[in-house]
């Protein structure tokens, strides 16, 4: 492989190494965001003890199904829930007391250790889009994604300076049998990135390749001991766990890996049309699924997710970035935070079929909104379109971009005499200007945070160049990107060992579309 | 006039009033947004004493400039300030009593009684865009404002359920003489629309003008005693109240009118580069301002404004949405509050040029803020562009319909027992679906807030209906609210009595383009 190569030669040439150092692309990785300003609480106490109450009355009276997993039922028996047929219903009290061994904030280690990430407590952590099927950009339109596109939007995560980690599925690599991308995707993240990756959920056994793959990028102990990949359990709501998803998150939380569990809710389809509503079933259902991951291995790290969206009553099609949902955003990081949990919402939701207007306003709403509800971890952070059916290319720089405005905004206001300011308002006195000042001399640099693709220039010379919009802008942004983009150094020995893991698993078995 | 034509054509018969009610558009506005959520409050205690304490000694200290009026000197020394040259220095604390006498909330009336606004407390008052001399539309491109681009503004405004206030300069009438302009603006906002609206502020003058015309449409001792303008006064930053803005501000406070106190910061140029050093000088400022007003006349109804923007140090442009502007305007309204003033500040800023991805995302960061930050009056909630340099009527449109989001954020989380939705997670049940149950039957009307723009069709539908951005479905919605106007009623002599008023005025003084 041509990175292997690279380090090769570099250690053979001292000069060629200097030169390789010269020319390296700067891939600046932001450390999380670790928030100085406050949450935004929405809910009144009165509202977060009425929601506690009613879940607990929903678990202990309505229940939960855990479907095709008589080992799972077995596990609620023991634990003190009865069972009728699949349906588990949990006494009032103990789903949140089994809730209390999970952690409160896990490490989740990147093979580059300055990568790691510390999920929960104050922080945030940036990962991008995860599960279309589609991709979509200027030059190409709208199509199936490809094995080759997905490595593009690895390479453009890892090129992503306000991006903390690869995530998981960026599109769906639909030219891979379904029983096999799943390799091929968590080679392109251990090998084309270094940031902190996903694993996979669509099998149980996949799960158990992901954890195999980690055990060779980082060794069967370290992984045994420390947490490698946080991954995607979706609740099946309302209120059903099913056997493929708990299968995979009975696999990680063996193995000591991180799990979201995470209902995933169409408001006025798979819960009420309410907030309150909508806010009760999935603290219920978060409950029910934390309190499972304990039972397999009481201390497993998980995380306290809710994807929550709206619908269009008219036409039933998901709506993105409204206010309901922004409300339940909010709610749910008090719930979680009130069961001392990390915390995985919001997005760069949209329903817009393009990298426009809508899409922008809908993402700015939700990526704002996960700033201030608390969010710890936010999955599509940036190249959701389409209701999450496409993986934008262009999105997916726009919105990274954007993320850097919420770093900035998280640092809070410094102050300190240097932010005060008052020599420079001496200084310059009424009706003079800041722009030669000392203190502006100091402090322009870092003093605003400055977009990289959107346009500032005057009209005239915007029009000269060409009258761009920000889709255009975009499209010239992705291409330096992956233009400029260079692998991150991997030990060769374990680049192969890798590499022989996916060849030998894909050829273990038939090809599979489903 | 054609309005006036057809209401006395109504009134002969009652089976044309009747047609022209089956007929008439619905021109329904919501009511002005009260809250029920918290503000976010981004400053410490500690923070807001030492901004507090610190705007006293630039007062004290430094002081500010009142340019070219003896008068206000005069009122100043007489207060107990001291004055060298133009230079007023405010001992500590003087301005914050003045300040004291100033209302902390307004009633602003408009010809409909429907539609008066009270600006302060926990309510939102949503105004258009303000001020720029160029238009722009898919069609016509860029180019100078003109007077039939003014009246189309109104109409849009009036137009918009989600605006509560008609606005002042929504575009600059580049067409009429700069000395005549300000009586055709009047005449359109008093005559087009009947939703709250603003005054003049160009000159001293024109403020009386703008007087005169009020007492015309609501009566000579109603506006004497009613507050039926509200007119944006910027201090000239850093720290300058320039002779004329302060002779409108003094024509306005002598006739119990209101005025927006406003410091217009392009932070790094008119401010210091910090956010602690800005918010100092605002405060500064808007208490020297709105101190003078008391001093004008004790009780006369102000605002404290913030027009607060960030720089790019590149380039020297100005920036919006950025997360700087959004902290000082978190700080700016908990001052505000603490003053017990009301508070203006917001709006859909962006500096791109054209009402794309870039507009979008400034302008939700923007609104986002505006609501969280307790402003009570936001002008430039829609329609603006270019930095202010354009009034694009696709973005007016796209603006004014995510200002409906900004109601149903607003309105919180309901609690009640219905809201609780617990009959409906046990109808449903786990593994159903709440799209025909009861509670979702009954309540699915008013559950989601809806957005008369965006798209939410199916990837084919949208494709085969030409695959439109969010530019082409604002542009037909501008075609469609201008082409269903209906123009509100209003008694024809008084109608009459201010065409004749503007028509008078005009004739008095020659043309001046300045």
């Amino acid at each position: 492989m041509a990175e292997a190569e690279t380090r090769r030669r570099s250690r053979g040439g001292g000069g060629a190494a200097r030169r390789a150092e010269r020319t390296a692309v700067s891939v600046e990785t932001a450390k999380y965001i670790e928030r100085n300003i406050p949450n935004f609480e929405i809910l009144t106490e009165e509202a977060l003890e009425i929601i506690e109450t009613n879940a607990e009355t929903v678990l202990a009276e309505i229940g939960v199904n855990f479907v095709n997993n008589p080992g799972a039922l077995e596990l609620w028996r023991n634990a003190g829930a009865e069972i009728t047929g699949e349906r588990v219903r949990i006494p009032r009290g103990l789903a949140r007391k089994l809730c209390s061994t999970a952690p409160s904030t896990i490490t989740q280690h990147a093979r580059n250790p300055n990568r790691n990430v510390e999920i929960g407590g104050r922080n945030l952590v940036l990962a991008p889009v995860y599960g279309p099927p589609f991709v979509h950009d200027a030059q190409g339109g709208r199509r199936y994604a490809t094995m080759a596109d997905f490595e593009k939007f690895v390479k453009l995560g890892y090129m992503s300076k306000w991006l903390h980690h690869s995530g998981g599925t960026v599109c769906e690599p639909t030219d891979i049998p379904v029983n096999k991308r799943h390799l091929d995707m968590l080679l392109a993240h251990m090998t084309l990135s270094d940031k902190p990756f996903m694993g996979s959920v669509t099998e149980p056994s996949r799960a158990q390749d992901s954890v195999e793959m980690c055990e060779i990028l980082f060794g069967k102990d370290f992984v045994q001991e420390n947490t490698v990949m946080t991954s995607l359990i979706n609740i099946n709501s309302p209120m059903t766990f099913d056997d493929v998803m708990m299968g995979a998150l009975e696999v990680y939380a063996k193995n000591n890996q991180a799990c979201i569990v995470s209902p995933f809710i169409v408001g006025g389809a798979m819960a009420p049309v309410s907030v309150m509503g909508t806010l009760t079933q999935v603290l219920a259902e978060v409950m029910a699924g934390i309190a499972y991951s304990q039972l397999v291995r009481p201390g497993a790290p998980v995380i306290f997710g809710a994807f929550v969206t709206s619908i269009d009553m008219n036409s039933g099609a998901p709506t993105f970035g409204t206010p309901e949902a922004s409300q339940i955003t909010y709610g749910a990081g008090q719930l979680a935070r009130r069961m001392n949990l990390p915390y995985r919402s919001a997005g760069s939701f949209t329903g817009s079929k393009l990298p426009d207007a809508q899409a922008a306003y809908e993402t700015a709403n939700s990526l704002n909104m996960g700033l201030l509800s608390g969010v710890n971890f936010m999955l599509h952070a940036c190249g959701w379109l389409e209701g999450g059916l496409v993986s934008s290319f262009e999105k997916f720089v726009m919105d990274a971009d954007q993320l850097g405005a919420l770093h900035k905004m998280a640092q809070g206001v410094a102050i300190d005499e240097d932010s005060q300011a008052m020599g420079a308002i001496a200084e310059v006195g009424p009706g003079g200007h800041y722009l030669g000042c000392a203190h502006t001399q100091a402090n322009f640099k870092s003093a605003f945070w400055r977009s990289e693709i959107f346009d500032f220039k005057p009209y005239e010379t915007w029009s000269e160049e060409g009258a761009r919009d920000t889709m255009a802008l975009a499209t010239e942004r992705v291409k330096r990107q992956l233009d400029t983009y260079q692998q991150p150094p991997l030990d060769a020995g374990i680049h192969d060992a890798l590499v022989e893991y996916v060849a030998k698993k894909k050829a273990s078995m038939p090809d599979a579309f489903m």
